[in-house]
């Protein structure tokens, strides 16, 4: 699809088809896509939780000011990022090293990654919020190339979920993403405001 | 240009041609583009800084591990994810609400928007730092589909940049994205390694 017309439509719709499926080969293919997103140093940091199972997606729901589309949606996706990335010993930082690095650039890599990333918990926090924002946006465009709809949701019980759902510490949990077909004969609302280039330039050098 | 086609040719590109300006209509079509990803409550807590001029791309590559392409591309943005733009009387929040809310449903927004992201400093982070991906990702691919090459970056001096260029303290700076054309030439790689969906899903349900 062209992106001009993504752009248009995809909008986080509120009524999905509970009636119609997404299988798994579509959503691997949404996956396989939304990866094509960079991060920092193409670490990659982060994971995804998904979620068909009814029961699952009801205690989910409630967790998240119990919102239809949690349970209506044939697939939820929880985004993860993770705050460890950038550490040696991490699996996706090691995946990512032996993949893409030789090893005598270990040390430098190590201590590079450290040094912008693992000096304070809030560099820590940009690192694995930032690129799992980067890795949802291609997420939702990809959904939105391949016929679906999404919904992203960060209203929810932040704590409450990572204990319902045991999530390791070392990930945050960015959002949540609804993703599946709209309801037959919904009616999609233009998109809302958006700020102007010259409302989001700050200032110009 | 389609998307498929988009996901390919979207490569952090190292070497930008310094002979070929981005004018300022193209630069405002990428950001009214990338305007259009979604945002928590659509708040869009984020702001560019933009960098044209050689000075100040010089003192700006000095903060950033001295990347020739902060130079050498004719425009760097800085993207600012606002920490503050959950708070009833910053600029975006008063603007979204203004275009989108009804003074009615002030009490409610103003304390679920603080219930959400002002509960604590790792929160705020985190809503300033994924909307700004989210945004980021869109102004990416929106500049791609413009026939633009970009560059994000976020290996640099952090506090170094924020002093040097006065940026208020609500602002984290999630990364700079060079913006520009390829060098004349440049042979482009293919991307590197990425997660495979099965790599990527840390459990179904």
């Amino acid at each position: 699809m062209d992106f001009k017309d993504i752009l248009i439509r995809r909008r986080a719709i509120n009524f999905f088809d509970p009636e119609r499926n997404v299988d798994d080969a579509t959503l691997r293919e949404v996956l396989e896509e939304a990866a094509k997103a960079p991060s920092s140093f193409n670490l990659q940091p982060w994971k995804v939780m998904v979620f068909r199972n009814k029961e699952r997606k009801a205690e989910l729901r409630k967790l998240a000011f119990d919102q239809p589309k949690v349970s209506e949606a044939p697939v939820v996706l929880m985004i993860l990022g993770d705050r460890d990335g950038w550490r040696e010993g991490n699996q996706t930082f090691e995946d990512f090293f032996e993949h893409a690095m030789t090893p005598d650039k270990r040390e430098w890599f190590v201590n590079t990654t450290k040094g912008l990333y693992g000096t304070n918990e809030m560099v820590g926090q940009a690192f694995a919020n930032k690129n799992a924002g980067l890795f949802a946006m291609s997420l939702m465009y990809a959904a939105s190339d391949l016929g679906l709809h999404t919904h992203p949701m960060d209203g929810f019980d932040h704590d409450g979920i990572r204990a319902a759902f045991d999530i390791p510490d070392n990930y945050w949990i960015p959002m949540l993403i609804a993703v599946g077909y709209a309801k037959p004969g919904l009616d999609i609302h233009p998109k809302g405001w958006r700020q102007s280039p010259d409302d989001m330039i700050l200032r110009t050098y």
